[in-house]
Parts: structure tokens; sequence; C-alpha cells
């Protein structure tokens, strides 16, 4: 623990942690380790972060806005699994806003810097989580990922970020930002960790209506078939590095006897174009509506812009919106049917906080191009590293496919960042 | 076809069909029974009536409003399969307007008159389609159910009403009424018809974003497990006969072998009750939003008031009631876990043309009282009859269960019926 606050140390001017446990509040979970036997729990001592919208018993979530802040009794459902489980929380996580933005910018605590360049975004809403992975204070962390919060911020730090499918985590005890929608994620630096978080945290949990059991699907082929973008629907807004890491990325899983094929993703963008535009903003506005009306200035000026536009959605326009989806996902069925996984990139181009803080909205609205959809959409998705522009920021893709395939992305990811199964 | 005609003929004055089909738009059907073997065909020159919100090709489709008729060129998904497998359409029959109430005299074309006692209300939407298969004008029809409307009518003319699990049967060709709960149901008098007119409507139809692929259950147990609700909870409004042929209905479950337990179903109460207040009622709004827009002199005033208020809910009030709903869901699956399938009264009690008359909207809502949850909770249901009161007005319970239960819904009703397995 030691070694992790000085690791926590040497990045004090990076606003990773809103709160670090003090020894006071560690000795409890470290004198319960010392009354168990390592062999009995399998995340005996491995240092976590939590994302500062999910509860840890005693200590404050804020959400980002301090004026929120409530101390919760008890841990999230999940928090609760993984300390039984022997590891320690170590600190609760810097984030955008009420998870509102995938930038890292959107905080009183201040913006996130990337873990290789301080001169670019972190990537959000879970910056914290992702960065303090990156820099490795922490063996693992936990997000949450809605629009892709979980997704954008492992792409700009090269780390593993799991979106598992929607309810194998419960998401008792996590603030929410669409609460039909929201996922805890995971981030960590190696797919056998990954594996094993997903395995203690995944345990069904009754007491929330959103939680699903799982079911098995078909593991990977022994050659897979993957999904990949027609050629002219790969964005990379003029990030021509981005853009051969990708063609280089799907070269390398067919050196690896994948078959890839491409297929049309048009229903996927307009279903992250209905997110976007569309009127799921509201369960934004319902998750804080009594505190955002009776304190709106606590609120960041672009954070209340975006949440304040979910009162005046109307639910015809939610009907609309959900027959347009249901029309997306059965047109995307259609096309992913039959390849075991589909690749994208995760993001279409970094961007630097100078950018993001010259225009806050657009940027951060490009950064969920290839994210958005995920959840509405019902999928599990799983963002991997895929090499460096030639400046050393990193490139990231992503593995999807249907609910609870998890184990098969995280599978093809060992064969892709390994070269072997 | 003669026979069929005089007995609609027998019956002018109950204005059960608004279109019936004359010689001329019956010959194709009859003739390509003709060129066909009756061995080959399943229903092979069974006449059947289908419910005016769904479309028979060639043959205006009303929705019970004149001026919002339209002639399709396709028969609905459903049609077409029933008349591919030799059934004959006789006629589209006359429902509650925009399939909106349960009562069957909410209608330009006339109100229903109930089978066995005119005085009664014929009980709605699919007030036609229940009373032409009571009167055996028909062998079986179609009618649609969101809240109840092929479950009421069932109750109130001793016929058997299938409630099919949410996306078994395609609605593609079907007037929205809440396209996300819909449901084509299926009235007849024998289980068996039920059974095989299921099997050949259930085809999966990858063209309607709502249709799902059937999954298989447990059969019926030997000695099946039946929840009935608490004492407290059977309500009758003041109907002490319908009282005690519910106490009746469960104890010859019990006499058959049927382990009967009581269960609290206030969840399943208060998700009834989100249908009724709560912002499903804009997805009406939004299928016939123009139309009411341009025309909403075309409406019946009570239909008309319905509707409207669909405008003004929000996205807000969308998903409270949708976080309320996961939660009843939850709780009703708590509670009936491990039972075969649940029991309650179609309706609480009858009402007569008169009283329908004089309070139309209260007592409409009093007739949802056990049926309108069922969607919203997505389980299957099975109204069929439970005896007569001494006036000969017929009382129905309702068996339902978990999606795709249907096999053992209607199992457990020829064995209620006929006393044998």
């Amino acid at each position: 623990m030691r070694e992790v606050r000085e690791r926590i140390r040497a990045h004090e001017e990076n606003p990773l942690f809103i709160h670090l446990l003090s020894e006071a509040e560690l000795e409890p979970y470290l004198s319960a380790l010392e009354r168990s036997e390592a062999k009995n729990l399998p995340l005996f001592g491995i240092p976590f972060a939590i994302k500062d919208n999910i509860d840890l018993a005693g200590i404050p979530t804020t959400a980002a806005c301090p004026k929120y802040a409530y101390v919760p009794e008890r841990s999230a459902f999940v928090v609760q699994r993984l300390i039984e489980a022997g590891a320690i929380p170590v600190g609760k996580s810097n984030l955008d806003q009420f998870a509102t933005g995938l930038v890292g910018t959107r905080s009183p605590y201040g913006a996130c810097r990337n873990s290789i360049d301080p001169e670019y975004i972190s990537g959000g809403s879970s910056s914290g989580s992702a960065v303090s992975v990156a820099l490795e204070m922490v063996s693992f962390s936990l997000g949450t990922d809605t629009a892709g919060s979980g997704r954008v911020p492992a792409a700009l730090n090269a780390i593993l970020g799991l979106k598992p499918t929607k309810g194998w985590l419960s998401t008792l005890g996590v603030v929410p930002a669409c609460r039909s929608l929201d996922c805890v994620s995971i981030f960590a630096k190696e797919g056998e960790e990954v594996r094993m978080i997903l395995e203690v945290a995944g345990v069904y949990d009754e007491s929330d209506p959103y939680a699903r059991e799982e079911r098995s699907v078909a593991p990977l082929a022994l050659n897979p078939k993957i999904a990949v973008p027609l050629k002219a629907q790969r964005e990379f807004l003029g990030d021509s590095e981005y853009e051969r890491l990708f063609e280089e990325a799907i070269e390398r899983f067919r050196a690896l006897g994948a078959r890839v094929e491409e297929v049309d993703i048009s229903p996927l963008i307009l279903a992250a174009k209905l997110l976007y535009e569309g009127p799921w903003v509201s369960e934004r506005y319902v998750a804080i509506q009594e505190f955002l009306e009776n304190q709106p200035e606590a609120l960041l000026e672009v954070t209340r812009g975006i949440i304040q536009g979910g009162a005046s959605k109307s639910a015809a326009d939610y009907f609309k919106a959900e027959y347009r989806l249901m029309e997306c996902k059965r047109e995307a069925q259609k096309r992913l049917q039959g390849f075991d996984f589909s690749l994208l990139p995760t993001i279409p181009r970094p961007y630097t906080i100078k950018e993001v803080e010259a225009d806050p909205v657009r940027l951060n609205s490009h950064l969920g191009h290839y994210t958005n959809f995920m959840n509405l959409l019902d999928l599990a998705a799983y963002a991997i590293p895929a090499g460096f522009r030639q400046d050393g920021i990193p490139f990231g893709i992503t593995l999807f496919s249907e609910p609870f395939s998890e184990s098969r992305l995280i599978e093809a990811g060992e064969y892709f960042l390994k070269g072997v199964r």
C-alpha cells in the first residue's frame, strides 16, 4: 500500500482522485485480509480505484459535484463483491460530472490529464479510473459506461476497458446517468484480470431491477469471423495515423487466421445518433431532478445545459425514438448474425485539452461516434489498445458482440495482443 | 360459407362486422382451396373473422374510424399465414375505436351486444371478433390485446381468449395502439383450435422489430402449483356471484390435484395502474398523431379525449414509470417463481350497455383491473370460461405465466374445462 501511495503522490498534479483513503480508512480492509487466507480470496490484496459515482461505504460519493455529495452507509453491490474477494479500495476517482461527458475535463476537481501526454485529454467520463490503471497506481478500477465512458478513456490511455452486457454487473449503489442503459465497467492491463474481476463482480443481484442472469453463448471459433465497417464508414475526422492503425489492426486479425468481412454499419451509427439527440437524456434529468431544480448553480455550466435538456422531451418523442431504435436493433442483428464479433475503432481521433476547452460539446460528441450505440443495442464491448501514433498517442479498437459474449471478446483480445491462444 | 352467412344474417341487429366479404371478395380464397388438398392445409376451409384493425388485402381497414380507413395491398403477416394454411376470412369485425376501450360500445358502427344477454356489453376492444365466435358464425377469430382487449370479451361471452407472449405473433399490418405492448390475440371455443392457430400464425417475422423467437419452457407439471391472490385482493366490486364463482374455480383446480397457494399480487395491481395512468397512452397518440391533429372531429369524443391525453406526457414521466415498472416486474417474478401458472378472475364484474353509457371511462377502467398489467410485465395470458351467474351472465378466469408458456396454459385450460389430461 505504501508503494501505491508513492505512485499516486508522484502524479499529484493530475487530479485523478477526489478522495484517497487515509490509513485509518484503509485499516478495516487490511485487517480483514490479515484474518483471511490468500488462497481463498481470488483478489487478495489487490488495490483498486472506484469511480466516484459508485458507493464505497463511509466515503463520500460526489459524482464530481461537491454539493451533491452524500456518505453512503453501504458499498455498491459490485464493490462489496470485490472487497469480499480481497481487493482493497484505494480511492474514489475523478470523472466528468454526473458521468456526463467522454472527455475527462468536465470536473470541478480539475481536468484529468492523459497518462501518456499531459496535453491530451484522458477521455471520460471514467477519467481517473482509467488513468490510475494506466499509471499503475492500482491494478484495476471500476468505471461506469452509458455512452462510452468505460471505453473512450481506455483507448486514450492504452489499457483494457470492458463494458459488460447491460445488467450483468449490478448498478445498485451507483449514481444513475441513464438508469435503463448504465453499466459498471472494468479497467485493467491484463485480459486475465478483466476476466477475474467480471467473474467476482458479476453476481446476479435480485435487488437491481435491471439485473439479468448470465446465459451461455458460443465460444470463440478457431478462425473467427469478424465484421468490420465498409471503407466509406471508417470515420477518423482527418487523423490519417488512426486510419492506418485501424487498417493494421484488421490486417493483424487476418494474419492470425480470422475471416474478416465488411458490413454496412449504418444501423449502429443511426442508433448512436438516437442516443445523442434523443430522449434518453431525460433519464439524466430524472436522476437528479430535485437537486438540479433546487441548486442549478451547483453544476458545471456545460453539464447543467445538457441535463436540463432532458426536461423538455415528451413521452411521444421517447416512443418515436424507441420505435426507430427497435428497427436499428433488428437491422443490426440481421447484419451481424454469424460473426464471432465485430471490430471498430474506439474513438475516431484524439483531442488535446485545449481543443476540448475551445469546443466542448461538439468534440465530446465526436468521441462517442463508435461507442454511443452499444448499450442501446444491447451489445457487450471490449476496448483494447492497438498501437500508437508517431507522437506516442495510443490508438484503440473495440471488439463487440451479443450480450454475454464477454469471454469470447476477452479471448479475442488476448489473441490480438499476444498472438497466441 | 352459405351457412356462415345465414348465421351472420340471423344476428344482423348486432353490429358485429364492419365489412362482410362479398361472394366476389371471397372467391379467390375459395378457388385457392379448390386447387389444394385438404390434408396439406391444417385450417382447410375454416372460416374466421378479423378485427378491423388488422389488415386483409383489398378490404378497408377502419379501426372503427371511417375517416381513418385505408385499403391495404397486403394482408397482415399473421392473416397471410392463416390464409395460406387454408382458413377463409369472412369479415372485418367491429371494435372499440382504435382498440381504445374494454367495453365494445365505443364504435360509430354501433355497440356490440353480448352474445348471451343483449342488455350486457360484449366487452372490447375486440368485440365483434369475440361475439362472432361465441355465436358460432366463425370457428375462430383474431383480436388484438394491449390492455385486455383479447380477454375481457372472451370472459363476457364464455369463450377462450389467448393473449400470446408479446412478440410471438407478428404485429406487422396491425394498426398500432401501444406499439411496444400490442399483441394479436386468438378467440376460439376449443383449446385444440387455439393451439393450432397459434402454431400456424406464430411464425417468426423478422420484419417486425418487436418479434421474438419462441423459446421452450417447462411443460405443465402433473400436480401443478397455482398462485391465487390473497383473499383481500379478490376484487369483485360487489358482485357476490362472481366472487363465489372464483372460489369455485379455485376449488375445481384443487380437486383436480393442483397445489394452490395464495400470493400477494400487489406488484401486478401497481403495474396495471401504471398502464392506466402512465405514459404508455402516448403510444396511442404517436400512432395516429397526424390524423388526430388534422381531423380531431373524426374520432369519438371519449376516444379522442383518451388519446389526446398522450400528447402532454413528458419523457421524464416515461422513465419514472419505466423504473417503477421494472421494480414491479422484479417483485412479480420473485413472487410467482416456482408456480406453473397463476389464476385471476378475468374481469371483476360485468356491466350492462346502459351502465357503461352512463359512466364510460370509470367502468371501462374497472374492467381492466385484472388484465392491464399482463403485457407490461411480459406475461402470457389465457382467458377461459368458468361458469355462469344465476341470470346466465358468464364468469371467466385467466391463467397466466411466463413468456412462451402458452402450451402449458392451454393444457391447464383443457384440464379445468374437461377434467381430463
